[in-house]
């Protein structure tokens, strides 16, 4: 009975843990940091890695370091296609915002199906996706159907399939739902969309290093993703995005800027796209922020996605669990997936108060986060999270539950995703 | 007589200049770096606000720091306006990249000014922003008309005039251009500009922190630029961009993301921009990036753009007069305007061999660069170039073109602005 599981038994799951070595590869404290999905940990090897890049990059190379921090935008993006995305060589970029790479990649797939009039997007999706597509329909005369979604379960893929008509020009889904961390089938999904010519466009942000997504094998077209939620790569990392091989030459985005141009420094008079996903650049690169995905990348590499996905979900049931053992008698409810096989790497759960109790629980050492209406998410990464963590932020809710100590609480909003 | 100018009294000149302690808040060495144009020098308090940030900020504040760094794109913005540009509070945000908010506000003024079909810009203007504006054309059916332009002294006001006609959107210019250095009478354009019903949108990655652009007193409406030159915000930092505060609820961009939402955190169903600048925004914001913004400011507030702006003239008029000695009997023309009142802060020369004796200069230890077609770029930045710096860069010029030492290095591209 997980209601009765006692704290030593999950103590013994993290000593069985083959990634529990990976836990010191973070700077970690008494903190049980159940945010990761939204800002993950600091990698023990990036204030020295970035230090250096300051010092000997930035302070001795100075200009003389573009030749080769102009490569890192796509070396940086094999990495991420290598260890995170199951995809190839040159179809990985690290570029500007998630937001901004939506913008291209939805209007680069809108110009590739002209004629076509319909957007399709899940009515619960994350705001930033939701509103790109509000501009870009707006902009351009397109209809963007909002299908209907459960706030608890995701979109149900019956609700796609019955909307994918000829009329359907590109479809924007998150693999991993921010809210309640529903998982879709990426294969089937984009197989569906691809029957009526209609492209995909994955947004990958609560996936990557998360789920495997195996871009390759799922037949996926276009993707964009952050890199500061389980990629660790610090607060506003860049973000990347995804083209597959086939499909780049027939792509162009909106945004001409100098680092998409073929053979940039020739500086020509007229904007010719890059081969390959350079096309998809647009301005100088970030260098910082690209420079401390390295060391987050190198720990994910060791784990290998795999294993990172098996521990998630093994922390997510044990998460499950327990609420059902401990808070539903408090008026909990789970407002995820409870299927693991169409649950991503966090789990939340309703309350009416359930701002104030992710108050309560940061008073509690614990921080999780609020999402409207009535969430608590909890997203515990498994390159750092041990199982007892989990034990313990649910033995501290219940707590907070029993003493209902969020009645001594404020109630009002902040908080980044 | 410059060319007698011995090199202890340009060593006085460093003595009295009230800029020269300010060095020493830069991390400097033997190298005479003549590139600040290109990527500024690593301040010295720099490093260690950084590592601070990483530690403290991301390590151990984690997902809480973000009520704190929220406000930086616009915090640091503000700081921007007040020490570098002459504008308001309000007016000046962190975002995106250069390239990425100069498609951002030149859509937004052709939005704004439906009906008229013509874009002007500079035939020499940087790569990136006549890109940009193909884009849009080629997007929208306009016009983009490029101006002919001189490649030494930039572009002439009176060329401008004649094409300002009442079909003119917009004009898209750098006050200070990147090749010759050319400064542009931003009030004077901006005003003709204005008769005929046209905004203006300033790029002033080549003027910003170098000469004191006034965006106030002289009647900017738009204007964009870049961190990492004369700011010292390191490779890749985020750029910037100016609305002036009147006009900013009549603008709307075409990348609507979270950030520039308004009530962002409350996740509406429609998108709707943001009152004031925060509409410009679109993606989660590059904390580090910005972060390093800081220190630079530090610095820069305390020399005052005006003493910059007195120096720089003086760099690059003893600059010229040794050219004058020295280089011209050797093949080198002055490729900038020769009226101070007319010039930037950096200063070309041209040489049919300008690219192997950029590389060859290196090799003596002097870092300037070379730009299409056949020109060297030396930019000195007041805050930590001394006057010897440019006396001994132009002797080892002289040593260079009397040796014709270029003959020995290979020729071939390379280089980032």
């Amino acid at each position: 009975m997980p209601g009765d599981m006692p704290r030593q038994s999950v103590i013994q799951w993290d000593a069985e843990d083959p990634l529990a070595a990976l836990r010191e590869r973070f700077v970690t404290d008494d903190l049980i940091y159940l945010d990761g999905n939204s800002l993950g940990r600091l990698p023990a090897a990036t204030p020295e890695h970035l230090a250096r890049l300051v010092r000997d990059g930035w302070g001795t190379d100075l200009v003389r370091g573009w030749p080769t921090w102009i490569e890192w935008p796509r070396r940086i993006g094999d990495r991420i296609a290598a260890h995170a995305l199951g995809a190839r060589e040159g179809e990985v970029i690290i570029s500007d915002s998630t937001s901004v790479n939506l913008y291209k990649l939805a209007a680069a797939a809108l110009d590739a199906r002209p004629g076509r009039r319909t957007i399709l997007a899940d009515a619960e999706e994350f705001p930033t996706d939701r509103y790109l597509l509000q501009g870009l329909a707006a902009q351009r005369g397109h209809t963007l159907r909002m299908l209907p979604s459960d706030l608890d379960e995701g979109l149900d893929p019956a609700t796609l399939e019955a909307a994918l008509t000829e009329d359907v020009a590109l479809v924007v889904l998150s693999a991993v739902s921010y809210r309640c961390g529903a998982l879709l089938d990426i294969a089937a999904v984009t197989a569906a969309a691809r029957r009526v010519g209609a492209y995909v466009l994955w947004d990958l942000s609560h996936a990557v290093g998360s789920v495997p997504v195996e871009l390759t094998a799922n037949g996926v077209d276009l993707a964009v993703g952050c890199t500061y939620k389980y990629l660790n790569g610090g607060p506003g990392a860049p973000a990347f995005l995804y083209v597959r091989r086939e499909l780049q030459e027939s792509l162009r985005q909106p945004i001409w800027g100098w680092f998409g141009q073929r053979d940039q420094f020739r500086m020509s008079a007229d904007y010719e796209p890059a081969p390959g996903p350079d096309r998809f650049l647009v301005g100088t690169p970030p260098v910082l922020g690209m420079a401390a995905l390295d060391p987050a990348l190198d720990v994910l590499a060791v784990a290998g996605v795999d294993r990172v996905r098996d521990k998630s979900v093994r922390l997510g049931r044990l998460m499950i669990d327990l609420a059902d053992a401990w808070l539903a008698p408090h008026g909990f409810h789970l407002a995820s997936p409870r299927d693991q096989g169409r649950r991503g790497g966090h789990v939340s759960l309703r309350h009416p108060e359930a701002l104030r109790i992710s108050r309560a629980l940061a008073a509690a050492g614990v921080v999780g986060d609020y999402r409207e209406p009535d969430r608590l998410r909890l997203g515990p990464a498994p390159l750092y999270t041990r199982y007892v963590d989990v034990w313990d932020a649910m033995h501290r809710l219940r707590d907070i539950a029993e003493r209902r100590a969020w009645t001594e609480v404020p109630a009002e909003p902040t908080r980044v995703t």
